[in-house]
């Protein structure tokens, strides 16, 4: 891969949508990336928001099966691929790999908790050495409020002196800006690319070095994050980021995946994407309403999301 | 199954040799089991001391299935089958059914916080109901230290309600006895068994109506636990639980997995015992000294292990 074609921008990590029995849904899913697409966001999928660690390996490589199927650039790809098993994450790494995928999102294992960076980096180092590919990028994924693993500097830094083409950037959903500006002082001068794991902190991670940002809400406000990243250099960034941050304030007064899921539902007038996988569960009617009132209310729209 | 056959005593999560590959390795895991077996411990293979969220469904399967090729008695397995996917945790928990195991520890999806037990009944319920089984026997899994994902009364109260047959019991690793006697004094009169997440609770549970215990300390100590299990009720029980708790606490001076893990190499003379799976790390050779040492001179031994 020419390091030039790295993934930048903003990127979602897609929800997933199900049928009644729980299966994803590949039709509304294909649907819904194209959408994404449309609107200058790069896909993140088989991320936290799209309770990706509620589906198998399987179920998961016949969903970016079918997005490559359908003609969808895997440049614009960065499946999560990081699970508790060392052999899962190799067989789906490899399988992104295989397809072309610009890079991959990998979470550490995440069962046991409070484990060595010697042992975090054995499980990365697994991963990339058994799937043996010079083009892959791996973005590590900091998120210790769920995972509750977190990645130092210190692992970063030894990932980058032992696999320097594959450890690409990450992501840093830990909502600490000190953490972030941690990690842009100490490795986006050499070329590792820092995501914000919010438009929160999307503008404030472009001023410090930063590479854009993968977030929740890119799900149902993508245009207006991606122009953001656009032109963040503007007189006008920082009255759009407010703007951003009042949406996805709004989001955040309710369970996130489930707001992401009703918002779609609604205004794309398909309520069958309201359904969320076990141990989620779905808005009240009453969540439901409330979200659509205050949204209305700040003249929130998805356009071209309608069929 | 009649119920009188219900699983009852101590039971081992068996710790899972591995090759240098890091795969699983079928042959010293068998001869493992067997030996556990014979010292009247039963197997709650998969479990977390198991290593077994760091395998895939297929190797779990493959490992299961060569246990009772071997001609092992499913009757005294409890296997684990909870994964955060659904589908990952009714194949393993229909498989183990189809092998006639005597049970299941099951441990809730426990990639995302903080969620209901709405959500987590939903979750249960539908293994449950895609399995299928009367025969079926779950034995909910709470270790908030490391699944960060808590079983309630209120959770169990419901489970109960719509699964009595199915509801069978729980393993509590919580290590807060409270919490414990709370399950106890909720549900051990209606037949629910509940099996202390350690010796350490063993004689305290068996005087309180609890069913037994699984313990990481089964694997290297299981002939005195399986003892105090059979004689709670004689005057030397209070003496026996102490010279348990001494064993305990010398294994608990260190890492527990790669501790158990040197033990049984250096007891039973196949030093390729102690490879664990990232992201765990072996002892340190200082460590693994100290152990022994300690060991020895409270002349701990593990009769019949070596071949």
């Amino acid at each position: 891969m020419n390091d030039s074609q790295r993934i930048k921008g903003v990127l979602s990590p897609v929800v997933t949508p199900f049928k009644p029995d729980l299966s994803p849904d590949p039709e509304r899913f294909v649907r819904q990336c194209r959408w994404l697409l449309s609107q200058n966001v790069g896909l993140a999928v088989f991320g936290t928001n799209s309770e990706a660690n509620s589906l198998s390996v399987e179920e998961k490589i016949e969903l970016l099966d079918r997005l490559v199927a359908a003609g969808l650039d895997p440049a614009r790809l960065m499946p999560g691929t990081g699970h508790c098993a060392l052999t899962d994450s190799v067989r789906m790494t490899a399988h992104a790999m295989k397809l072309g995928c610009g890079g991959v999102l990998m979470l550490p294992p995440f069962y046991y908790k409070g484990v060595s960076d010697d042992g975090l980096f054995r499980s990365f180092a697994e991963v990339i050495e058994r799937v043996g590919e010079s083009r892959l990028r791996v973005y590590v994924y900091h998120i210790p409020p769920v995972s509750q693993v977190p990645i130092t500097t210190g692992l970063v830094e030894r990932l980058l002196k032992a696999y320097p083409a594959q450890t690409a950037g990450m992501k840093d959903s830990g909502g600490d800006w000190k953490n972030t500006q941690a990690f842009l002082d100490a490795f986006a001068k050499s070329g590792f690319d820092v995501f914000a794991g919010s438009e929160t902190f999307l503008l404030q991670n472009m001023r410090n070095g930063g590479a854009g940002c993968i977030s929740a809400t890119a799900n149902v406000n993508p245009g207006p994050i991606a122009r953001l990243f656009d032109t963040w250099q503007n007189a006008d960034a920082d009255a759009q980021q407010s703007r951003l941050d009042e949406i996805r304030g709004t989001f955040a007064k309710f369970p996130m995946i489930p707001a992401l899921k009703a918002a779609i539902g609604h205004y794309g007038g398909d309520a069958a994407w309201a359904t969320v996988h076990p141990p989620l569960v779905e808005l009240t009617p009453g969540q439901s309403e409330a979200l659509v009132t205050e949204l209305d209310r700040r003249q929130f729209t998805m356009p071209g999301l309608k069929r």
